[in-house]
């Protein structure tokens, strides 16, 4: 495969699901997938190793934090983020968009960019639309993201605002985009109204990037209106190009958005909750603090086939917890992200098995 | 081997150093051997897997760390603490009375043991010998240690009444032990005056133990008299069953102490070295929080194979120092644990070839 080609093959649809791959520089994605986030160039408590080990074959990285710290021109004079925090598998970086509106009373919106003060240290920083890029550029992970602003999803007049600069900094960014062997994706904003976000999604489609996310969810929202906006968006979209859905990661969203034709997922949830002493289970979630778990011998799930489940039992894990230990998160979160991985791998063989093949694969080249 | 069969074959000597291997129920030791050490049963920020990988072969935990908390009964009804924490190869157990005398104004030794307050919750304790035995046998590590106690080194008057009650505790300890899976190893007390050293010497060797320890070091004495002791300790004890430097680690107490004939040591240096950003090396310690790493792209020690030094460079760890990753201390702990096995098995492979093999092998069984 020549660096400039990200092939996006999809190899069985059931509805509007889709099992497929997406072919990267850093090799093959297999979707659905869900990619564990490394927000500061490391999924929180976790080895790249151990992260293989967990099944993760995409992880997340965050442009904001690695702008701010270490900067992304040292990552670059390094070798790229890749090298940096030796995951040779592919990584997709966000756009620091989020991150910086998230600052709330720190930061500036114009139509040109941002400004805001770093968490750091107070410092006054800017990212625009060509930044955003220069940046995501320098770190050189495989899927970067445009920069996009997220609104707060009940304020129609923000909304579409906010929408309408979303759009014109696409467009910017794709114009700064140069890197071969990355592949820019549009984001689709526009809250939670249908009009807003049917607009978006048309106009984002009709720029040629080369995958597509849905962006401004999970910031109040009901799961309903979610679901609709996913059902929406999708109706529109393109087939033939990955769909992300940025920020969601429990199963049931998971689950919501595979039926619903998304492929990519990421969420801070597994490692979050791990670092709070919480397990996902297939029947649920545990909180292993819980003194009930004291004397129990057994693993946290017994269906799952993880290091943690494999070698560990819940009352070590809560003597861990107690004793304030720093490998009760690494245990947990190598569970829970295993659990996420699993769930989603579930959902695509059972496209792949229950769903209709797709005679010749639908592929796409973008440079 | 039978559960009951403690042999010690020495291999080869050069000068009053030896190489041999210490055949264990949990697998076979190659001695001189380190033992990182897991306090509350988990070597700080590491996996058993990540330990095995490091190069460890055995491992110390604290009896009176695991006494308090999870508590050992508890350990025993999970199968031990082999399993508890997912460990297979050998464990060793302390007594407990190193921590215990080190808990100052919160204890009161007398003739038959020890009351203190628990660190915990400050709750009255008591450890006598046959107390420290049962909680040792409830943990089931392979060799577990005689309950001592460990005077100010420059007290004659303390050293001498420390060493008569250590002496009598040994007897007891002999009595209460009962498990044959189990090697009991007697602790040479004494301070730092040689004629209480080789009076006790004499007689803990005189009483049958699998194996011995020289205690009481590390507690303000100096380098010399530190080596004085050693080689007086070591001049008494018999050759034919292994010897044990407790609490010392360094690389310079490691040649010391092999260059004497000391077979077994445990620090928790490596570990506490990387929870406060430090890197042993071949060339002396780096403090990886230093600005000179910003942009060092260099390992953190160019003749190093562990996995910290084949994937990251110094600049990446100094990231995560200083974005407080949790990453940060398992990947030094690895490094540090994995530099000083290399170091005392690169002492093992010189006494192996320049040495004086052993034409039959001196071997003890116990029960």
């Amino acid at each position: 495969m020549k660096k400039s080609d990200f092939i996006f093959e999809v190899l069985a649809r059931k509805g509007k699901a889709r099992a497929g791959i997406f072919h990267t520089p850093h090799g093959p994605i297999p979707t659905p997938v869900f990619a564990p986030v490394g927000t500061q160039a490391t999924v929180k408590s976790l080895t790249p190793a151990q992260l293989q080990e967990a099944g993760a074959s995409l992880i997340l990285s965050n442009t904001y934090h690695l702008f701010l710290r270490p900067g992304d021109e040292l990552i670059a004079s390094l070798g790229g983020l890749h090298q940096f925090m030796a995951w040779q598998q592919p990584i997709l970086t966000d756009s620091g968009g989020y991150q910086v509106f998230s600052l709330a009373q720190m930061r500036k919106i114009d139509d040109d960019g941002v400004t805001f003060k770093s968490h750091i240290d107070g410092s006054t920083q800017r990212l625009t639309p060509e930044k955003s890029i220069a940046i995501q550029q320098n770190l050189g992970a495989d899927i970067i993201m445009a920069f996009d602003e997220c609104a707060e999803p009940y304020d129609r007049k923000y909304s579409a605002l906010a929408m309408r600069r979303t759009h014109v900094w696409a467009e910017r960014c794709l114009l700064a985009k140069k890197r071969p062997d990355q592949a820019l994706f549009g984001i689709v904003q526009g809250g939670i109204f249908p009009e807003l976000r049917e607009q978006s999604a048309s106009f984002i489609s009709s720029l040629g990037f080369a995958g597509h996310a849905i962006g401004g969810l999970s910031v109040g929202e009901t799961k309903t209106e979610m679901r609709e906006i996913i059902d929406q968006v999708t109706d529109v979209l393109p087939e033939d190009k990955p769909r992300y859905l940025m920020g969601l990661g429990t199963p049931a969203d998971i689950i919501t958005g595979v039926e619903r034709g998304i492929d990519i997922f990421d969420c801070v949830l597994p490692t979050r909750l791990a670092r709070h002493h919480a397990a996902m289970t297939s029947t649920g979630r545990l909180n292993l603090m819980n003194a009930t778990f004291t004397r129990d011998e057994q693993p946290i799930d017994a269906v799952c086939s993880c290091y943690t489940c494999q070698n560990f039992s819940r009352a070590y894990l809560r003597h861990l917890i107690s004793a304030r230990e720093m490998l009760a998160a690494s245990l947990l979160s190598i569970h829970n992200i295993h659990t996420l991985i699993c769930t989603i791998n579930t959902l695509r063989e059972a496209i792949l098995i229950d769903g209709t093949p797709q005679k010749s694969t639908t592929t796409t080249r973008h440079s």
